[in-house]
């Protein structure tokens, strides 16, 4: 954004613009408006990258739209979270969609080729945490990684873990996903040498307090390496993590 | 004490005891008030089983005039728990006393032959958590069980923990004590095929909230046969530890 | 599994198998993968003791599946918990099945022979801690327990409860459920000699908070020998006082 | 106050007092203000009623001007609570003082006979309860109760407060006093036939949470007629049961 | 109940009775046993007072079964609490029901005349704690209180709190129903001369966390003679109302 | 309404009424008693400012009613919150109503000409914290003041809430909505020169805990002159914002 | 600060500065940084009113430097909050400084003449609230309010706040401060017509955990036109008063 | 460590070792134990790497002797955390040591050349704030990173933050450091490009809840790429930060 100041601020030296413009031009808000939605526009037109739309609360017509003004602006890949079935059904109707029931997530266009350091790990404790690591892993994947699905590799099984060693050691970041206990983030972490993102998810009763049981444990970790998320955020581990995965130098 | 209302009617019926005297002795409260302590007799005397003094809020003079009085009525072994070194020191004047420094606690006595049904496994996460897994560990040994201590087995070093498997297949009872995300209990859970019995400390800092995360990543345990005590509560779990290592059947 | 290892590393060095072979063996998992369940056959199949499928969140079809799965490896019995009435009506089609309705499980095959130490005693605190102590109870006896219950003797109405003296002094263990103020826990540690497990639960209403209110003040039981599980968790203190009731002496 | 401002209005009509008076009259607070203190004298004067000092926060030099102003206007007895010793022996020096240590009380002048409907048991479930039982117990003799102590009846010994069935049974009013679980309320509601005012105490480590845990069981209490004051709020237990023992019909 | 211990020991000293039939005695329960309920009579039988059923949780069906024992055993005056509309339009058709809905309680029989010290005020903060409070008027009246309902007279207009200071100052106790910040019982405490018991209700929004503020809010009270019961609990406030308002020596 | 008790002593020396009508008087609640209902009108009749009925439980019917006894009294505007669009269609019947459906809100009458010191800016992070919003500035808005609205302007995207600083600077208070992390308030704490009333909302999900993560985070804002009303009480800070935007000096 | 950065871009435009200076000038920050402090100038300097400086934290040395520099930038008047005796002696050796000992407040220079809109009232519950009071107090005064202060009139002794109804009614903000059940900011709500700034404190034991009971229970205040700040904060409550107390159009 | 235990199977094969030689291996822990810790070496020495010394409840004899253990194993870096002054003082006298006061930190040996993709930026909301952030800091230097310190940038004055944007854009990793409102890190989230990780410090009072706070408003952030650890844990976020800047594809 600095450099944008800058050069709206030479633009006004060189008498290119007015005063007004320029105080317009820092204004200027990078999405489009559609009436029910600001649209972000911005990354996917310049970089390729995935736009993403928060599903939860909007109707199937607003999605349909805001689907609708992306791909006029040329954004090749959209990803919509927290995505009723229902909803999908109907959006179907106007966009060709791929939807993905167990994690309520709809993608419009191509799922990217890997363009990641490495490979990304999403590990669950069990197999009720899967909605959480299919919205973790999708994501990665629709933001260019490779990602390997390890599923109910959970700490009271602890042979099941240790049998996929190689992915874990072979990882450049792994997202750990658990509820209960959340004993699987500092395992892993254990046993890791690379980032490990902890999703504490609300899966259990009674002293799991809706995952705070988990979350507490994951911050607790003795593991180096291991940071959290918020409860059942898989999107934001996989976004994170493939903010990690893509690292590079800044000129 | 069933039987002992029936001993009581008993002799009632027989004439031997008159209704007050009856009465009496429903009321007879089997210790000793020696002024500022109700000291515990029965387990001691007709058990020849250990009697615990808590230590905590007693003055030394206090503590000592308590093992004076069980010592008078035979009274083999006496365990004293949150006891002080000053406290300790002062009662080493008048008693010969066994002071564990790293435990605070004392043994006045002799600590009896194991004679559990096997053995009992004291495993710490950390160096931190050694006072609490001390405090269990001779509490067991005081009620005639033989214990192993694994500490620093944590699972951020899963591989410490994993080189002493043959400790904890052949455990009759493990002692699962840790602090900060206590993952512990939950790994050695799903290890053993014996009950484990977790003690989360207050060890940490900032999100442990004084041993409430370990407490519930406990509670939460995925692996069966996991449960949970009072949060640094050694001596509670080196009991219930020893109980289980003693059943038998009732008659 | 040490043991297990140690045979594969013999093996491999009278050169009976090559180092993959080693490594695979390692890592085999002790379950069938059937597609949609990892199912856990080593314990049913190696000791005839039940295997246990948790219910919650798995299709008619799914349970009926693993049920079959686990019949042709000849499992003799399935105790499947938290189990719908709608569900078990559908899985009846497929398999015998005894239905118990109040604690929400399904048992397929017999019910073994009691083998334990003693007597598993579950009381409750009212009537509403039913559901609870009958998972707790069948768990139990499924595991080749004999169970007795002392329902709705709460310490509002202590009579009740000191009319069961006989069954409390002659049990091996002793599962105490209650919700509210969770204080029948500590009232039964106080009079009995036996460990007693505490199954909080979220009976009751305003600052009960869910079982919260029950949970701590078991956890903060003033008498010896109580150990505490997850709120309404009765299959795990069922599991747990089985384990208890069946310790034995490691060769 | 009523009546006094009807009085007041009276006077106004009848031309004994001016409008202004009349405010005056109104906003006149029944205390007299030394500086730095407002002492409360109504009580005390027109009743021959204790007056309360909260010594928390106050200077020995403010408590010992106080009690005088106290005195110079015939008030009969006077406690002091959270009086510390070291302020309590400065005090000495001016005025005759009964101290009690244990329960960090001063008074001055002379207990008045009980006045009450009955008696009044304070009951506590463990020693270190004793601080807070006496805070209550002295409150309501200074308020014109007898008192009974029970101390040291917690659940965990069952026949220590059954072998005090007969002073439960006779009392007008029980303070339940007790830390930890907290489940001598409940147990003692359950025997007594009578209000139950229960203390949670600040007894305990761990998850008793600084009298938390005490404080919620006794509020979930099952048993009818128990209510609660705050947290070793002893003061206000004696206080609050000295109000019940003196219930009289208002004309 | 000790009284009844010393009669059985007499009759067995006489020979009148045997050891059995002594232990036997000491164990009898008083309720009826009807199945699916222990049906509590020795109150209503003996007193004449009324005996309560907690409706949630109960079929009609049940309901109506336990009144019709009751009935049969001469109770005068049956209370049933937490009954729905639903429950009790089907318990009608057995029996003669005075329904309220707006407390969701049901009488059957004579409500007794006021046998009390004074009067009972029930004064609510606003409209939607009414249900709490009828519960708490209705459950006093039962058990033989005059009530006085002092609804809507909450802090925030203070006005019509204070235009009721008469039927304050004349009641002999006050039960204080509050959500939201729970202020009314502080306010009411320092006005009034009588115990107050302080109800928090449910009612609120947001920061209220469902009855929690105005808990903390009553057991921090300043005011003197204020003591409080669990949120929502209009029947525990009216029951024990009515025991403080029933004092009387006991011989 | 101290005058009043004043004009009320004045009229009762000159004679004008006697003591019982000053008492009467005194006593006297500025509300109608419609049955179900207490109406203020004070306020409406005597200022020409808006009455609010607060709709949640309240039947269409009795809101109507309400509605009606306020016109009868001559009140120019009626503002209706937490009202269902059910209830407003059948409101809507017997009056002329203009229900917004984002804030569930009614108005009756017209909307006041802004007559404060200057303008109320009421900003959201997010567009799921709308209803919330609107509340506030209707309730501004009725309430006699001009409001300006930022919605969508969250912290995520800082450049939308800088492209904003006009109307920043130049509100005379703001009015900051949010959930999550609730950091728009500090942020616009700290960029304007004018009151900020911060209104948590429940939006989010895990860890907000119902709006507890906002709640706690506005609270502890390091900007200046920011305070903070319940979660989601957009009512309370409109009406707040529109005192402190009437501020006046009392003669 | 909008402004500025208008002037900015007009002599860039003008070309009166280059592009780089241009960077810099909207980089510029508006404090001296002074090694060990970044003291803020702007607002002393430009308005004639107060800085303030934070003592918690700082050593003698740096304040007194702090208030040196401040002074050499033509501050009229300092601020000094959470000041220490023991620091403020020290800082007296360089500066003339008007101490308070019991708000831990000290002042340089002259404090203004009121110039706000009206009164600003300080009431407390409790004598043990004044600290926090009097940091509100003299926050505002040295912000240019004329205050009034109304300590010692918590709601136990209603009469005492009633009897100073002519300043409530005459303030123009009114700060509530008050400890254990924070009900004094819902009844001066209830009494007074303009905006209530609720100060929670920290007084209180037991179930007033540190604050939150008097939170929680303001932040549910049923009275209109009160809003919170955070716990013990007198600071925030004295300067968002002041800035109430001083809106003004915005041209 | 899985290619170790490959590695050994081999040698096994080979009949290099026997059969129980591979199981010590296996178990072999790659630390030396010195009696009183467990001193890791396997990283430091194979790789150059700083190893760490948790200083928390160890002596200053102990610290000193890992030290020298260490330095004999070639370990060429040794972060010593937690370390308070006066042990660090005793330590010097055995050991050249680097002791940063403010980060409570000490360095043996030399701190490397900066080896990772990019650059760490820490920044603080305050200055309060800087211990936590020197933590963070000086572990990512000595673990091979080039830091850029940014403190003092709280959202409450924006501008300071906004200067700052060329160091913010151009970070590969941002570490931010705040305590009680917390925003800090979801400011920066909106803003940069790179993972964040939040850091809550327990930097407050009152309702900061010891950065209970903080770390509720970071785990919620509304920003893309934030993640969280424990509060005050400096050294974990630092840790990670070397991680993810030093992500390398694995072969």
């Amino acid at each position: 954004m600095n450099s944008e100041v800058r050069r709206t601020l030479e633009a006004l030296k060189n008498g290119e613009i007015s005063v007004d413009e320029a105080m317009l031009s820092i204004k200027k808000e990078p999405f489009k408006d559609i009436g029910y939605a600001k649209v972000d526009l911005h990354r996917g037109v310049l970089q390729g990258a995935a736009e993403v739309i928060y599903g939860a609360g909007k109707t199937p017509d607003q999605i349909a739209g805001i689907i609708g003004t992306m791909l006029e602006n040329d954004v090749q890949t959209i990803l919509i979270t927290r995505f009723s079935k229902e909803s999908a059904e109907y959006v179907m109707k106007f966009h060709k969609l791929d939807y993905r029931d167990d994690a309520k997530l709809g993608i419009v266009g191509e799922i990217p080729e890997p363009s990641g350091i490495g490979r990304i790990v999403v590990a669950t404790g069990g197999t009720s945490d899967l909605p959480v690591a299919e919205e973790a892993a999708v994501t990665a994947e629709v933001h260019g990684n490779s990602v390997t699905r390890l599923y109910d590799v959970g700490v009271a099984g602890l042979h099941r873990l240790l049998s996929h060693m190689d992915e874990i050691m072979s990882a450049s970041v792994i997202i750990a996903v658990a509820g209960m206990e959340g004993a699987l983030a500092s395992v892993i972490g254990g046993l890791a040498d690379c980032p490990v993102i902890a999703v504490p998810t609300s899966v259990g009763y009674g002293a799991s307090f809706g995952g705070l049981s988990a979350l507490l444990s994951m911050l607790n970790s003795c593991s180096g390496g291991v940071s959290v998320v918020n409860i059942d955020n898989g999107f934001g581990a996989g976004y994170l993590a493939s903010m990690i995965n893509h690292i590079a130098p800044v000129k």
